[in-house]
């Protein structure tokens, strides 16, 4: 049984992403629909492409993601479905399912959009359907047509500083307000962001309750934490506050 | 395999959507459980209508969907049973099952409550049971009694104005901020709301951002919107405001 | 087909639940993950707790129930597998399996954590690898070494007071702003909490709209309801708040 993967910015209280499971039910009835997490901020493109990039590889060979945070639906950018490393993902070409077309053996194509298909609702009458066809085997070359350049988003890349430290920034915050950065983890090192200077360290049990604390995260990034807190709130950090690694003295 | 799928307020905080699943699964191990949304607004009937009308029939027949929004458990209203396009639904007699009541070839029944139910809970003790009967084949007939009139909740209906425009109203605002009106949808006409005057464009990317507008929206009605951003934050929209469709001139 | 439920703090916005899922699917792909919470509050221990000891029975044998809200992972506690009443949990050990523990013929075992698994991230590299085990039917003993004395936590005991009542609190607060206590039901008794006098009725639906009741709940303990309104927020409650049970006269 193969399984399809959802994320979506439609939040819980609605009913599109009822739409989208009796539209994965009613075409692919044998398939296991798994939900990631439907609460992604509206419209975070970013915020989407960084959870992908934690799960995707993670999912067996055949798994089908969706991903559809989608502010310019309807408007010209195109629909892709892409394979790599042997998982399917389908999503809108906004640079959110970078990281699967990154990787070297990545290939894709531009979905065909039927003309009766909602201009504001892809997930449903576009996305879900050339998820369920991938699901029951459809090659991915039977689904559209090949597209040149998509849109790729990268995670900003830390910079070497002329006083030998490397000058990152917090990539995102997630919901325990921990500040995970683009800082590539160095045991041992410590970080500065805004007059506080922080070593890195193990985990979070490592620092005192209510202290901020630097860690390597379980990404393999630098996060910044409070224990028992919220980093974002005590810190004031938020995507692209800058924060400086020194190696270990 | 058939599925049943949930639509609640119960939050996903606590441990009661648990409860009504331990007892799907103990009941009707075979059946697949699928997510709607469990923030549906606490006690928020219309929202839950609304949403059921989005997804009931998308799902293949046979399946069981149980609505739980359910401010008068345990008081004197009826559980209910209902058949309707080959799907059956599972809830409190509230009007929120009315999608499917509305339908010629409805028929229902009002579902028996064992003296051992909870007053407060009949999402665990009444419904989930009944729903996995249902899945297992069981004839709804076998569920309860006849009822001769069940509760039903309409859209309210646009009326005709003097002037020639259509008066119509918000009936549900979604996670986007877009509120969704009761207005059938007419390409290239213009609504009025509060002042402004916005022509009915075919999706988002037809606005610039941050620029409001109308649309026709997935379920076929107008829909008032903020490219990138809330319209009913913008616009201060929310269920009831009222909206007038005009025709193209 | 065996049944893992997830109950964590991890929120539905971020790619950590996904991950935990990636796990498991790709550990043991013929098993069913049920979804029970990942809203709780952050860090929530008591919360989850009082959670878990509503749902983990309502499951069949065999199933094996996750839970992860662990602010010490990576510190010194131990991380448990524990099977009772033939289900299987899985989680740290810091007093969220009590429900479990605390029957008569729990067995447990601290589980071994391996050298690569991610120090913040014990849900995906510890707990959802031992779950999928349990799950493939491996025995609990397999996974781990003894260990004498797991946390335990208790919900706090009512007390028998001097003037023939008994004093109570508020153990938890659901997200319809009911507060639970841990006062024994008595049909027909009264509450007293903050100069109010409660009478304990059978459902929400015998108060008024807007007035405060006390009421047998669900899972038999006194609660605190305002019909159709929040008991939390009209009369300040919150967990441990004092609320004392008086016997009809």
């Amino acid at each position: 049984m193969s399984i399809v993967t959802l994320l979506t910015d439609f939040g819980t209280a609605d009913g599109y992403v009822g739409e989208v499971k009796g539209v994965l039910a009613s075409l692919a009835p044998r398939v296991q629909v798994v939900d990631i997490a439907h609460d992604v901020e509206a419209h975070d493109i970013e915020g989407a492409r960084l959870a992908l990039a934690r799960y995707w590889r993670r999912f067996p060979e055949g798994t089908v993601h969706v991903v559809v945070v989608d502010p310019g639906v309807g408007g010209g950018r195109a629909a892709l479905a892409v394979v790599s490393e042997g998982r399917y993902l389908v999503g809108p070409d906004n640079g959110v399912l970078s990281p699967a077309l990154l990787h070297g053996d990545a290939r894709w194509v531009s979905l065909d959009v039927p003309a009766s298909a909602a201009p504001t609702f892809h997930g449903r009458d576009v996305f879900a359907p050339a998820a369920a066809q991938l699901a029951l085997g459809a090659p991915i070359e039977s689904l559209g047509a090949s597209l040149d350049s998509p849109v790729i988003r990268r995670t900003p890349e830390a910079t070497r500083r002329g006083d030998g430290g490397v000058q990152g920034e917090v990539i995102t915050v997630d919901r325990f307000g921990n500040a995970v950065t683009n800082l590539l983890a160095l045991r041992g090192g410590e970080v500065e962001l805004d007059g506080l200077t922080l070593q890195v360290r193990r985990t979070y049990a490592d620092a005192a309750p209510g202290e901020p604390t630097a860690l390597v995260g379980s990404s393999g990034l630098v996060e910044i934490a409070v224990r028992d807190g919220s980093a974002a709130a005590l810190l004031g950090l938020r995507r692209g506050s800058g924060v400086v690694l020194r190696a270990p003295r």
